[in-house]
């Protein structure tokens, strides 16, 4: 089997590649080692910024989007039994974000790939190696309805994730990492948000975050120790929890409903320099990992693609690689933009076992600053909706 | 004897205190361990921030620094070999720095009370303890032209340093405080300075600041280990070692001149809450401390002291305690500001001997935010150029 793009993975940024190079014109195969069933189903991020939105909706990929989707004009923090709201559109000139799960854009792009074709999507082709990675054209090898496949590519992109192939064949990358001493537990509730707008709240107990995933379903997530066991945590002692993280002077109250899952996420940066190896690239979290304080991991993943695309695009219309070759740069440096902003948003919000009082103190003058200065909050709002992408 | 303000040190702090009592019609006695010969020549900041200035005009201080004084419109930003200016008229709406050293305002400040009144200023007067500081009517013991003295107070302003005597004598306080892995080497150089403003300089070699005092006469700070000893530094030793931490793409040259002092300071944050009991209060160093990195120190003690002096005024005038009463949370919540900022710029330009490849991309994504963003610019520069005072 030949393609234009071999595309490894078939995540969020995977197929929208596949969707934005089947616009442009150029096939593709996208190559997803579970079953399409799973891929619908598993829970990641839930928040679009507006660049993402934008391009979901130019191409094609936005009408449940816009349907189901909840527009959030801000957020709001809470420290110090204070409440104080962002507002996005007055600080950044009118851009906003979308409450709009990461399972729900991968059926609306999986749905239209077989709607509309571009080439072939296989689930449960699971990629083993890539080879030629120095040559014209390099080859994915992969396993397919229990047999040996190839696929023989002009351009190979990794959309593989932390722990995929591509990267781990691409030869002198230098890679940059930082671990944080706390997880979050994470669990999703059949109960209306008790919030119209996402909280992260600042707490001596150590972060909460309260989202959503739809009118009727509340994701929320807690602070934890690394290593924590979902086991520990039963209904009752997350809901005291969370109780006394988002406690607050007025009038509010957590909405307490069936828990229906309840998972740890680890905290994690990591940036992979150089993006490309010859005809080789990295996407998305094969490429860089962000702690999911800043709901940057998606978003970063979809800038990625979007200036791949351009790229493949450009150099199909003109045969000019010169897109392409600007690539890895233009990416990394909204990569780290990113990165930045997700360890501020990380470091400002959550409680280090070894932080001092005196770091507390910081840490609340920062948020003060934020809900006092428009500077900070500017600087904090058009991080958050997102920065111009390429 | 007896006065209705003693004030403990005749620094800056206290010089200023006692010139806005005076021009409040409050008698005050300043009490200053040291000769004045020694006060007017040693060596501290030497940035004064718009409000700072603004207050030293208004109580006729204001004349020969706005003389000899250099006002700057703004500081230079270099990292990875590039060079960013930060305009602080345009990002603040008009507020500027002057570069004016501590010591010269002492020496003004001394010289309008002796020539004005408003009460004695005594050298080399070595403040013991204080008593009383629970009754209407506290007593600072000290020592004068060989005898035991005792100066009995309406109020007591520590204005006596982290060193000082004053807060010791305050039971209860909460202490907040953080040291920094790395000093700073400071030197005083007979040449002109190669640059009309501030250059705060990110290196992997570690940071490097050129600051002036004249127009002939630099004064240039270099990162050093904790514990160095600057005879380890020959002159060669330390420009050798500027050129390559101020090394930018494009022309620019540091000038080399005879080097006629050096000295190695030590990096602290401190707070100490309240900054008041009873009728004791503490003001600038006695109470908090701040590394250099912002400039910073001379600012807040600066606003310390105009906010305590209406507050006394207000008393005088009205027989209201009530902004007395309010003092401590007032000038809190400034410091603490102070404190994350100068935090802030010590962290993003500092080499950590600890950080990682990744702590110094964050810094130079960080840096490259600033000078790319408005919103980035304007938080630094709204801080820099000092916020409101009270």
């Amino acid at each position: 089997m030949h393609t234009t793009v071999g595309i490894i993975g078939g995540g969020p940024a995977g197929l929208l590649l596949a969707r934005l190079l089947h616009l442009a014109g150029i096939d593709s195969v996208v190559l997803e080692s579970r079953d399409r069933a799973y891929v619908e189903q598993r829970q990641r991020a839930g928040i679009l910024e507006q660049g993402a939105v934008d391009v979901l909706r130019e191409c094609g990929a936005g009408e449940r989007m816009d349907r189901e989707g909840l527009v959030h004009d801000g957020i709001e923090l809470r420290f110090d039994r204070r409440s104080h709201r962002i507002d996005f559109p007055s600080l950044t000139g009118g851009r906003r974000v979308m409450v709009y799960a990461q399972t729900e854009v991968v059926k609306d792009l999986i749905a239209l790939r077989f709607r509309q074709g571009g080439g072939p999507l296989l689930f449960e082709a699971q990629a083993r190696a890539v080879t030629g990675i120095d040559t014209d054209q390099p080859v994915v090898h992969f396993t397919h309805e229990g047999g040996e496949r190839t696929l023989t590519c002009d351009y190979v992109v990794g959309c593989d994730g932390f722990h995929g192939i591509t990267r781990a064949a691409m030869p002198g990358l230098t890679t940059y990492e930082r671990t944080y001493p706390y997880s979050w537990l994470g669990i999703m509730a059949d109960v209306p948000p008790s919030c119209d707008e996402l909280i992260y709240a600042h707490s001596e107990r150590g972060f909460a975050l309260h989202s959503m995933r739809s009118p009727t379903v509340s994701r929320i997530y807690l602070q934890v120790p690394n290593g924590t066991d979902p086991a520990q945590w039963p209904d009752e002692r997350i809901w005291d929890e969370l109780d006394a993280r988002f406690a607050v002077d007025g009038d509010w109250k957590l909405e307490r409903g069936p828990i229906t899952a309840k998972s740890v996420l680890p905290m994690r940066s990591f940036v992979a320099e150089p993006m490309r190896h010859g005809r080789v690239f990295l996407a998305g979290d094969a490429a860089h990992i962000v702690p999911p304080t800043g709901a940057k991991g998606l978003n970063l993943a979809f800038s990625d693609v979007v200036v791949l695309a351009r790229a493949f695009a450009h150099l199909h219309a003109t045969g000019s690689a010169e897109l392409l070759d600007e690539y890895s740069a233009t990416c990394l440096r909204r990569a780290w933009r990113a990165e930045h902003f997700s360890y501020f948003m990380t470091t400002t919000l959550h409680t280090d076992p070894a932080q001092s009082p005196f770091d507390t103190r910081l840490q609340l003058s920062q948020l003060d600053r934020i809900a006092t200065g428009t500077a900070a909050a500017t600087e904090l709002a058009e991080n958050y909706t997102g920065l111009p992408i390429g």
